[in-house]
């Protein structure tokens, strides 16, 4: 649960763990320790408990057991799939944009150098919004290509039309793999009705565990793993399997899907309620991407552009900070993140104004978004 | 702690959590959620305690902080040193041996296949020695070469000259990596006195959590990451840190290093019992590798090939079972362990006879000990 006292909104970096789920696994860390691969009932144990929490996961997202793998967490995910597909499948391109996170961005890299195929990124508007002439236009001078977008943004909040895309990938025959990292847990994916080979979630943005995420890999499609040494997870990953970080994954994604329609409800009002409040504080606030519109971005990010203020500048987590305020300049997911924000930097962002990325979850409260816009008109307001 | 009830003696797959180790990791699934990365006060109260951890085991190790690297486990400890070590040094040559662990043998194979280098296997006798002559004629015909070699057999127990290998390695310029996987936590490592490269460790080895790892990369070596997507663990390792996994891990060692001679002293002596009562009980009874020599194996493992008997053929895993005692046929940390163990194959052991390797750990006690030899006698003595 958070800590007592700090305002906590980076919570598309990581969540607090929900006391039900620590309920779920603490068995697992107290008396079930066997492991898994092994054929005696210290190892039956939990190796029925992972494959009645890999059929948890199956089932709420509309695939069989048999299409979930699990990982060390969404960027392992992503990195195996970049690499597996291009490896396994022959893939002759790879089509990202500049806006993904650094494990997309940085695993294509990678992968496109070791396979000496192009990288290709799409355009990308001021707002965050891609190019999809431009996708179609490359899918069809070279259809065998990966195809990675992710679904939500974790700077800006822009969702991307993942029917759409997967449409396009599907009619030229290209791999779409999308990075669902920021939308798992709170958006239903129904994946028999979308066209996409692979997804990936991360127990850890979804108030479960750190340390555990899974990759979703539509069949038939079989790729060789990125990490060997094992046939565990169907010879897709090897290493004994961290049974209370996927038991408690699955009862983490069982109670978002539970409680869906009310965390949405419930943030989505945190979140107009702060855009409404700051815009009549400060009206010089503008918001980085889709995220001030409702309807096209995460409920869960507002992406602040604040007006230039000298004693602000480069200053504002940390006088946040100092009022008992956690946020984010750019994504927190990476150390060092004061080097600034690669997403911001794609979308022209003005450099003289500083940016702040608010995250919300359940936990939060109207009477906290009331104190940050206080907050923040405090800080802009004298002096500017 | 282990289940009541049922004898655990697999111990080299995997070992119950410590209490006092899940009571340091219980504030950081409890209260401190921050993720490690973030500058304000939720990501510096993490990442302050995985600094913390971090120092604690290369104080243990006798090196510094920086040339620790935490992962999700000894497999992709393994796996990231293995492709690393050969793309960013250029090597072209590895060496290993037939009988290492799967995360080696494997990530070996592959990463020759992807940089088009040989892989060559050091030859073993039928007790798994090495041919360190062997060794010593391919480095003095590729000197630029990666030497993996397991300090401690997972399955036979067998423990390598590690002193006398880094001083080959060394003298002929070659860069040493050892799978410390089973004897980290049990054995002292001092790498101001040896001359390896890089160790690993995997918690869940020595009462720690699964799902954590760490890489020990000597200074000045840098080698690229495997998983890429953030500037986590100094570039090395992208993805949110598991910090819970990370505080248990060093509390774990901790403790496994204050208490390392009174356990050595009574496992030994369990071990030096089960072979005494067994070879009196069972005369027909072989060891498999070097595990019946006290002084020459890891004291934490025994393999037993026993005799042949048509009751047990195929059975003896899940007759033991039967009667309350968890043990394993070759290495449980492979899914699927009834394939047959690659070990005992390259030791050209008996395919008639059955063997089953029986590894120890301090909750193990005398009575343990002597009901597992009162059941193997009577499953071997009724109508042999």
């Amino acid at each position: 649960m958070p800590t007592k006292n700090q305002i906590y909104l980076d919570n598309a970096a990581t969540t607090a763990l929900d006391p039900r789920v620590l309920e779920a696994m603490t068995p697992y860390l107290e008396t079930y320790f066997g492991n898994p691969s092994a054929v005696h009932s210290h190892g039956r144990q939990v190796r029925t408990a992972i494959e009645k929490a890999r059929k948890q996961v199956a089932g709420l997202l509309n695939v069989t057991a048999g299409e979930i793998f699990f990982t060390s967490g969404g960027t392992e995910a992503d990195n195996t799939i970049i690499h597996g597909a291009v490896q396994s499948l022959g893939l002759k391109q790879i089509i990202t944009s500049p806006i993904e996170h650094h494990a997309v961005l940085h695993a294509a890299e990678k992968c496109a150098q070791l396979n000496s195929i192009p990288l290709r990124l799409l355009e990308v508007d001021q707002n965050g919004n891609l190019d999809y002439n431009q996708l179609t236009q490359w899918l069809e001078k070279e259809p065998d290509s990966l195809v990675t977008l992710m679904h939500g943004n974790n700077e800006i909040g822009n969702l991307i039309e993942l029917k759409s895309i997967s449409e396009i990938c599907q009619e030229k025959g290209a791999f779409f793999h999308s990075d669902t990292v920021q939308t798992m847990g709170h958006y239903q994916h129904d994946l028999q009705s979308l066209q996409v080979q692979s997804i990936v979630g991360s127990a850890h943005k979804f108030h479960g565990p750190k340390g555990v995420g899974f990759l979703y890999i539509k069949k038939p499609h079989k790729i060789h793993p990125l990490l060997v040494g094992g046939s565990q997870e169907r010879n897709m990953r090897g290493g004994t399997e961290n049974v209370y970080g996927i038991v408690g994954l699955a009862k983490a994604l069982s109670l978002a899907y539970e409680e869906m329609d009310s965390h949405k409800t419930q943030i989505l009002g945190l979140k107009k309620l702060f855009i409404e409040k700051l815009s009549k504080a400060l009206p010089e606030v503008s918001f980085n991407g889709a995220s001030g519109d409702l309807e096209h971005s995460l409920y869960t990010v507002l992406n602040v552009c604040l007006p230039a203020s000298k004693k602000n500048e480069g200053m504002l987590l940390f006088n946040l900070d100092l009022h008992g305020i956690s946020a984010s300049g750019g994504s927190a997911c990476s150390s060092g993140a004061t080097l600034g924000s690669h997403v911001l930097r794609a979308l022209d962002s003005s450099a003289e104004r500083e940016s702040v990325r608010f995250s919300f979850s359940r936990y939060n409260t109207t009477s906290e978004i009331e104190e940050v816009v206080k907050v923040l008109s405090e800080l802009y307001l004298e002096k500017l």
